[in-house]
């Protein structure tokens, strides 16, 4: 028999829905609870029951759009991939996850997108997120001796930098998925590994590869 | 005594400066010949003397904005620096320029970005002549031993791509100028030297800066 946490969570997917359905009419326009009421067949005080202000319902459409991206993101800080695979499968999984959300629907991608930048204060705790686990693959780096003359806080900075057109949701509509691939991701990857600070093993490992050293 | 030329160059400059008061005014919303002309207390008539078409004055509105821009990067390119110092400067000159003209007037910034994005094709082919002046200072680099395994297409896409944050004039806005700083596009350019295809002479040099070889 189904809880009454269930009924609840059935209606917020149900409205989370509709909230696409108005979106994909009426792009960022700002949206009211009494209108989202409407679209749903619900009366203006019933969706109250369901998100109890505007910033829940808010909060509860960036934890959907967020979740599958977040789930990449534990499941590669957990792995025990190599570290220069980890942190280049940390960048690539969330960008192809970027490219077919985007190419599913470019226009509702783009609503969405002007959604967020209204609503800042919602996903910046996202993004905070991504650069907290992108400190721990930074950390683990630093064990095998990568960046050792930078911060953490330094290198997440400036691989953020670097890997901007990967990591800002919006690249994809400005600069197009003909320019961005994740070969170029996978050798921006390696160029941080190889170039920034370039530690002992990084540089015994170029040395290596074009015969220097044997 | 003045010639007719400079007497219309004069008119346009004003017309120019018109055109800022107008932004200023109004944001990036579409502004008229007639409108324009009305400001500067002008006839409608009288302003197709100075430019023929809404085209001309935008182009000329583009040539005005980039001008800095365009003596920096050919004095970059023509100088004898060496390559890495050529690299940076190019990049790095531009970027304070950015920075001077977002915080002399963060608004008007804004808006002239709005209107830029609502006229790519008059912007388009400044964006091209940044890369043709980065297409050069590459193969001049190829020259000196870098980036041998890619194309100069590809190491030009790859670079605009790491230094995104400080080639698009817009990061300024939503970045800011706190993260964004030459110290960190120094680091990058850095990067992109030693670790982009690490080439022979990259990796010799790392390799004496940390003493595995003397």
């Amino acid at each position: 028999m189904a809880r009454p946490q269930t009924n609840l969570d059935a209606g917020r997917q149900l409205l989370l829905e509709h909230v696409d359905i108005l979106v994909r009419k009426r792009g960022a326009a700002d949206i009211s609870m009494t209108e989202l009421a409407t679209e749903a067949g619900m009366s203006p005080s019933n969706i109250y029951r369901f998100f109890d202000s505007k910033e829940a319902l808010l909060e509860a459409v960036a934890e959907k759009w967020f979740a599958e991206k977040i789930a990449i993101m534990e499941a590669v800080a957990r792995s025990d991939m190599p570290i220069c695979e980890k942190m280049f499968a940390y960048f690539a999984r969330r960008f192809l996850l970027t490219v077919d959300q985007y190419e599913d629907d470019p226009a509702l991608y783009k609503s969405y997108m002007e959604i967020g930048q209204q609503y800042f204060e919602v996903v910046r705790g996202y993004v905070d997120l991504g650069d907290h686990y992108l400190a721990e693959i930074v950390a683990e780096a630093m064990e095998n001796g990568y960046f050792l003359d930078l911060t953490i806080d330094e290198t997440v900075s400036l691989i953020n930098q670097m890997l901007q057109c990967y990591v800002n949701p919006e690249a994809v509509m400005f600069i197009g998925t003909g320019k961005l691939n994740v070969e170029k991701l996978q050798r921006i990857v390696d160029t941080i590994f190889r170039g920034l600070s370039a530690p002992m093993q990084a540089v015994a490992d170029n040395v290596r590869q074009i015969g220097v050293l044997t």
